[in-house]
């Protein structure tokens, strides 16, 4: 990078809140995260310089565009901040991300605030299932469809089974360890839910099929939910630090990312990646060019992953994509415990998004929150010891876009 | 700017096209805009490595968010390529700009392509209208409003008349001179259309009031339009230059960029701006920090300016916040001929919004495609003679997001 990106921390809101059921309109959600994360990290609003909004669809959940102008509503100080809201379906809240820290490695600007953001539990889950279609190519592959997302998640698992088997006990551990790990953070939507292997293995009336072979356990959830993060340059990172009695050496950094997009449709990117030994080449390439730009030789040098668990088979992916194991073995990382917490190489720490909670446009932002908390050795119950190095894996759409941050101190 | 941007072209659909009444999807006119723009820039699709999308509600009207992978979809060389879409409302095209700007700034690619897009037409007006009205703060401002964003820029010029004395001849003098300049720009919407000084004054069946001060004469078109450019990094257009015959210097830059944002809701703007000289503060200094950054003194550096005109105010508007008279007498650069076509600072020489079409996240692009245009002297009939240095001006909401461009050799 040309300059040096640094996370100054930010803040969550509680993803167990229905804002609807509060009465509370989308901006009274920006305006929580923006003031949790000015108080959290102790900057000032005076003191950011932009500010980049991560938002999918309010258009469609809550009716309201130009989500980016609402930032400068929450304080005096941001009178005529320069603010853009970005989307790449369920990656908005990274591209926001990638979008606030060219600003600053070009030299712009030496803050940002980045908010991700989204109200979903405005309609009804059928209509947000057809909201959620317009992720994919929507007329081809959403519309009249009951539930699209699950259903091409589903096809994901299908792909696996043909081309290396796949047994859906794996996807229900993945689950199970979702859950497990939300019930130790404070924020997540089902810590005080209950969900367990067994139950997740279960195919009945209390774990009914969505579509395809996903089950209710399978699933991420419906979340309202909003996250601010503070990037800033060196210049800024160092007096900041300063104030706060840290080193610049404690501060973690963006070390590197990746972002790639593949074909739109499901069945494009497995006609594409046909012969690949991976099943989505270009997550895989979005990851090996973040351990490039971070200069990571793999996956191992990693101390734990934020991963895109938008369903189990995402995130059955996402284990082989990394390199945890051989394309086509994730199964094993999960039977020999690598990814649970104090595994070897512990994934979704958080609960991810099935645990956590999964506000579309903000999951992005959420995730490296997670990252900067881990590293920062703050996360509390969910830490993992002595973290130092994590990754976090966003995915757009049915593996669309992709976007990847290796963040470290 | 650390890095220099340069503009090596691009490609305007024709904005007199209806793309529902051809059965098109919203994919297709990123598709002929796209192939449109390599093919006139002599870039091939290899070539590009980064592709950003502007749109402002594809989700609403064409039921499609995540349009940014659909640049993946044109062409087999572009597996991979990293896309965003980017949203300020009618500013929408120039969150991009600036998003892809900053990534070649950054040194992240050494080439971007641009897309600004917006299906409009699928929809009655008055559902159109209601959709509008996600730009500015939908429950506050528009819900439940005809035609909001007609009556938020009448309040423009019910304070200019309020503060310095409007005449509604002056804006029908600034229809005129848009569609009349408009007749000229065979991509514009309207230039087989009739519309004389006299019509736009008149207010009668044919010229129908459709909220406040604002007649159909003083308003931009509901417009079916793509956009696309190409930007580079100057190692990047120094080989494109070459092989195209042309020197670096032949070559326009953006020179300089203003990026601000005033509160959402109208009357929080005037309220703001009370005592200040400009109506809209944040605009002016949009328009300063840009000037600034281009090291352009002030407006008479310029050959011309390519301007917000989605109504006559908001144009009024951008004269005196450019400079071109002191505040509150706009007028008299319309009296005295100074933005006409062969005036001494011409105004929207391609018949802006008013005449040329304003498909919404299209406009900021196509703005920066006309400085290019212009300043490499390819605009035809509607060329400003011997240009060299051009300014954009783009703004999302009720003068809420305002970005600039300063573009010159």
């Amino acid at each position: 990078m040309t300059r040096p990106v640094y996370i100054l921390g930010g803040y969550q809101t509680d993803f167990a809140r229905n804002w609807t059921k509060e009465g509370k309109h989308i901006s009274a959600m920006i305006r929580e995260a923006v003031t949790g994360g000015l108080a959290s990290t102790g900057v000032e609003a005076r003191e950011i310089e932009v500010g980049h909004v991560g938002n999918f669809a309010a258009e469609l959940y809550a009716m309201q565009g130009h989500l980016g102008a609402f930032l400068v509503d929450v304080d005096p100080a941001f009178g005529g901040l320069p603010t853009g809201r970005h989307e790449a379906a369920c990656a908005s809240g990274s591209i926001a991300l990638l979008a606030a820290s060219a600003e600053i490695e070009a030299g712009r600007y030496e803050s940002a605030l980045v908010v991700g953001v989204e109200q979903m539990k405005t309609v009804s889950p059928a209509v947000g299932g057809d909201y959620l279609g317009t992720a994919a190519w929507y007329e081809r592959e959403a519309k009249g469809v009951e539930f699209p997302f699950p259903k091409l998640f589903g096809k994901l698992g299908d792909e696996y089974e043909k081309r290396y088997g796949l047994k859906d006990e794996h996807l229900a551990a993945i689950s199970a360890i979702n859950y497990e790990n939300a019930r130790k953070n404070p924020k997540a939507q089902t810590r005080t839910w209950y969900m367990s292997n067994d139950h997740a293995c279960g195919s009945d009336q209390y774990n009914a099929v969505i579509g395809g072979r996903i089950k209710v356990s399978d699933c991420s959830q419906v979340t309202d939910g909003a996250v601010a993060l503070v990037l800033a340059s060196e210049a800024f990172a160092t007096k900041w630090a300063a104030r706060r009695g840290l080193t610049l050496d404690q501060v973690p950094r963006l070390l590197g990312w990746g972002h790639r997009t593949a074909p739109l449709t499901f069945d494009a990117k497995v006609e594409e990646s046909r012969g690949n030994p991976f099943i989505l080449p270009h997550t895989r390439r979005a990851i090996t060019d973040a351990f490039g730009r971070a200069g990571v030789a793999d996956c191992w040098a990693l101390d734990g992953i934020e991963t895109h668990d938008c369903f189990t088979t995402s995130e059955y992916m996402a284990i082989d994509h990394f390199g945890l194991t051989a394309p086509g073995e994730s199964w094993k990382a999960v039977e020999e415990g690598v990814i649970a917490l104090g595994g070897k190489l512990p994934i979704n720490p958080s609960g991810g998004l099935i645990g956590g909670g999964h506000p579309v446009g903000a999951t992005g932002v959420r995730q490296l929150l997670d990252a900067y908390l881990q590293t920062t050795g703050q996360a509390g119950a969910y830490q993992v010891e002595g973290a130092r190095r994590f990754a976090t894996l966003n995915i757009g759409g049915s593996g669309t876009t992709t976007c990847v941050f290796v963040v470290g101190t």
